[in-house]
C-alpha cells in the first residue's frame, strides 16, 4: 500500500510473456542457441526486463503469470526466478499469479517454495522463488489455505484467494446457491474475511486477499461488503473486456481496497490499438509504458468521479 | 488399463521426494556442489531413479507431485522433467499431481506446458514437461478443463479432475449441498461424467477423470454411481489413514476404475514401521518395494473378498 501511495497509482502489470507476441527482434538473437529452451528463457528475461524498466516507476507492482514460464520446463522457471529478482531490484512487489491448491505436506511445499524458504540438503535453508504474495484456490478448503497463511505471518508476505474470477464461466460452481448460505462466492468471501483477521496489516488491511474478476462489477459490490478489511487482486482489465467504471465497486470509499491488473493489454500493447500505429516493435517497451500510463488515469479518473481518490 | 492388467495391479506411487526424509548417504555425494539447488536436484534424481528401478515392474505408473520439485525452482523442475523421462524409458505411465487451473490463454500454457507441445522462438513445436496425465482444479468452471480437454484429445492424454479430496477440510466447500442440486462434490462429479463422453476409450473408460480421497469411503459411492465411466484417482490411502477396504467402492464391479496411490508410505517405507526395523537406509528403495508389493497385496486381496476382481 505504500508503494501504490508513492506511485499514486493502484494498477498493477501482469508479465504474461507469451512467446508468440513478443517482438522478433528479441527472439532473433537467440537464434543460434543450441538449446532452444535456453534460448526461449533468455528471451523472456530480456523482454520482461525492458517492461520493468518502462513502467517500473509507474506501477507499484508486476504480476508475472507462471503457466507461461513453467510451460517451458525447468529453463522456463529459471526466467521466472530471473524476472522476480529483477523486479525486486527495481523496487517493485511481486504477485505471482499461480492459483496454487493442495493440501498437507504438499501446500506447505508450495508456500514455502513460492513465498518462504525450503530445506537444502546440507540442512541449511534458502528462499526459493520468493514472491511477495501469491494467488491461491479454496478448492480444498482451509487445509489447502493455511499453511500458506502460516508463511504470510512468519515472512510479512501475502496471498490472494481466488473468489469471483472473471471468466464467462465462473458462475458454474462459483455463483451456485448454497441452501440458506448464499452462493459459493459469497461463502469463499466470509473465509476470506475470517480467515483475514489475524493477518491485519497497520493500515487496516490484511495481507489475506481476494481475486476479484473485473468482469462481475455487481457481484464485486456485494463481495465488498463482505471483505472491507482485504484487499482484492482485480484481474480481466483491458483485453477480457473490463473496464476503468467497472472496478469501481472494488474500491473501498477511501479509494483502497483494490488492485486493477492488465497483462496483454499492456505489455503487448505495441501490436494493439491505439497504440500499434505509433509505436514500431523496437519501441514496444514505449507502447506498454504509455498503456500504463493510460491505464492509471482512467481509473483513477473514475476514482475521482465517484469521489473515492484517495488523499495523494 | 493395458499397463495395470499386465502388471495385476490397480495400485501406483507417488513421487513425493521430500528432501529432510532421503537418506544421507544419497544427499552427502552432492555436499560439495556450489550450487545447493544443483545438489537437490541430483539428489531427487537419484533418489526416483533408485524407486523407479525397485517397483517399475510392479506398479502400472507413478505420480510425481509438482510441488516437491518446483520449491526448489528451475533446477526443481529439472529433476521433475528428468524424473518423467526416466519413469517414461522405463515403460511406466505418468501421472503428475499438479492439481493446475486458469483460464483463457493460462490455461492452455498449462496444458501445453504439461501435457502438450510448446512454441519455441523459432516457430518449431517441442514437447515440453510431457506427462501423460494431470490434476486439474475445477473451481473456476470448465473455461478452466476445456483445453486440457482439447490437448487430450489431440495428443491421447488424461486429466483427473478434483472431485472430493482426501483431506479432512475438503468437505467446507465440496459438501456443501446447493439449492435443488445436491453437493458441490456432486454436481461436480455430473461434470466430469458429462465432459468425460467425449474421450471415451476403447476399453469403456474415459480419459477424463476423477480424484476421489481414500478417506472418503461412502461419498466415493455415491460418485461412482454418478460417474461409472471415469477413472478415480483415489490418494489417501497409507499415510494419510486410508485402508484397502475404504478404497472398495472406488471400484466398479468389473474391478477396474480405480487406480490407488500412495506416496510416503512407499517411498519413505524404510524409516516407517513394519519396514524400518528390516532395511538399513541404503537399502531404501528394497523397503519401497516390498511397501508396493504389499500395498497390491492388500488391495486385490480386497478387490476378491468383495468379488471384483478382474479377470487376469
Amino acid at each position: 500500500m505504500n508503494l501504490i501511495d508513492q506511485r499514486h497509482n493502484p494498477c498493477i502489470i501482469g508479465l504474461d510473456p507469451a512467446i508468440n507476441q513478443i517482438p522478433d527482434y528479441i527472439k532473433r538473437k537467440r537464434k543460434d542457441y543450441g538449446n532452444p529452451f535456453e534460448a526461449v528463457r533468455d528471451t523472456i528475461i530480456e523482454f520482461n526486463r525492458l517492461i520493468i524498466d518502462a513502467v517500473g516507476d509507474i506501477v507499484p507492482a508486476v504480476k508475472p503469470q507462471m503457466a507461461f514460464y513453467e510451460q517451458y520446463g525447468g529453463e522456463g522457471v529459471k526466467a521466472f526466478e530471473e524476472t522476480v529478482k529483477y523486479a525486486k531490484k527495481k523496487g517493485l512487489i511481486v504477485i505471482e499469479d499461480a492459483k496454487r491448491n493442495d493440501i498437507g505436506s504438499t501446500v506447505k511445499a508450495y508456500a514455502d517454495g513460492h513465498l518462504g524458504m525450503v530445506s537444502l540438503i546440507d540442512g541449511t535453508i534458502s528462499s526459493s522463488l520468493d514472491v511477495d504474495l501469491m494467488t491461491v484456490s479454496p478448492y480444498l478448503g482451509s487445509d489447502g489455505i493455511k499453511p500458506f497463511i502460516e508463511v504470510c505471518k512468519e515472512l510479512g508476505k501475502g496471498i490472494f484467494i481466488l473468489v469471483k474470477t472473471s471468466n464467462p464461466s465462473s458462475g458454474e460452481l462459483q455463483d451456485k446457491v448454497i441452501s440458506g448460505d448464499g452462493t459459493v462466492y459469497e461463502a469463499i468471501a466470509r473465509y476470506v474475511a475470517e480467515a483475514g483477521i489475524e493477518l491485519m496489516g497497520e493500515r487496516g488491511y490484511s495481507s489475506v486477499g481476494a481475486v476479484v474478476g473485473a468482469t462481475y462489477p455487481q457481484e464485486a459490490r456485494k463481495l465488498r461488503e463482505i471483505m472491507r478489511k482485504n484487499i482484492f487482486l482485480v484481474p480481466g482489465y483491458g483485453a477480457q473486456g473490463g473496464k476503468a467504471e467497472d472496478v469501481i465497486h472494488c474500491f473501498n470509499d477511501d479509494g483502497y481496497g483494490a488492485i486493477v491488473s492488465s497483462s496483454r493489454g499492456i505489455i503487448f500493447a505495441y501490436n494493439r490499438e491505439p497504440y500499434r500505429s505509433k509505436y514500431r516493435p523496437e519501441e514496444f517497451y514505449l507502447a506498454s509504458k504509455q498503456a500504463a500510463i493510460d491505464m492509471r488515469d482512467n481509473v483513477i479518473n473514475v476514482l475521482k468521479q465517484h469521489d473515492k481518490m484517495p488523499d495523494w
